[in-house]
């Protein structure tokens, strides 16, 4: 592995078609025997979450019920039309034997792809390490993403 | 033109502003002697469809309504209102003499720019080659765009 | 400061939750010692504009109202609810001590990352030089930022 040749994926977004495009870009950089990181970040959170979350605050739980589900809730950044859109590409997806976003997500753990959440999103959001997928890696600032940045042929902003 | 001095940008976004911000970095990018390569994937298609396609199961008819018209029916990411949005971006633009998103990707492919369509995108939203302009270059998958992006400064994704 | 480790953040987004993350990053590449330039266009104009702005030509004046306010001004790029969810995300974000927006733009300032706006941009959307705050940096075009880009070791589309 080329120790300057990695990828980093920061992960802002929770829709589910760029989601897709993320996890597909981590797994052909890890493919391609470059360090892979993914930093999940705000509603990117979502795609390592285990499911629902309840804050502790009452600001806490309103964002846990609009942030509710885990990565099978995710919808489409376009044309979702209260969940619709989810199902109709999940069709698509499906008929044309393109791997479903769970899927995606474990192939790239299985490839070594690292899936950071990011230590100020979880503290504002009130997510807990226990809310979090147990393959999640550990946590980071910005200091440590810039570091996997430094190391990286490409830091794309998703 | 420097071997590792290129300039990748992975569209996948089909909002008019962002395809204008997209285009016109290609162009500043080309014009500065840069290898420059542009992936559309998902909706950034739209900026490389001659028009309408229609899909040929119900889900790609669906998504081509959905996803109908070429590059001069795309609209602004805010205050698009029903494409009243558009239509003020436009007039706004041709007021102050800014090249209309046509013209940009017609400049961007006369200075070498490559424009090419995503192969699972493709499949996924059942968007034919012919259904592409005649200038789009050969589609690719991750693994060609990431070879691209580890030659280039700088890779975006918008 | 290492001519070739900077970092660029291309802000093109206008979302309080993006704009949060652009600064955090840029704080934290300036910490680390790192060039750090910001160039904001389109909708991230309003990240470093003054306040309220009227543009000359009606359809600048009506840019000048769609978009108006300035830092405080902006909401999430989710569940804003007519700006519940920018009091929401408020009240989150200091509850956790979490820095509020104008404080980062400070911090940012501070440090001495650099403020662009972009060119194009503000001829667009019909914005003078003193719509913005004091603190933006000289305004560039895509071959500046270019330049600023390929001395860093990671740019940014957010």
């Amino acid at each position: 592995m080329d120790a300057n040749n990695g990828t980093t994926i920061i992960v802002m977004s929770g829709d589910m078609d760029k989601l897709v495009a993320a996890f597909s870009i981590a797994i052909g950089a890890a493919a391609a025997g470059k360090e892979t990181n993914m930093c999940f970040t705000f509603w990117g959170l979502k795609a390592i979450q285990k499911g629902n979350y309840t804050g502790k605050s009452f600001f806490g739980k309103m964002m846990g019920v609009l942030n509710r589900g885990g990565i099978n809730r995710v919808g489409p950044s376009r044309f979702n039309f209260g969940g619709i859109g989810r199902w109709m590409f999940k069709v698509m997806m499906r008929n044309h034997k393109v791997t479903q976003l769970e899927e995606l997500r474990k192939t790239a753990i299985d490839l070594g792809v690292k899936l950071h959440p990011c230590e100020m999103s979880m503290e504002v959001m009130e997510i807990k390490k226990e809310d979090l997928i147990n393959e999640a890696a550990q946590s980071c600032g910005v200091a440590a993403m810039l570091e996997m940045s430094d190391r990286s042929k490409q830091t794309l902003f998703i």
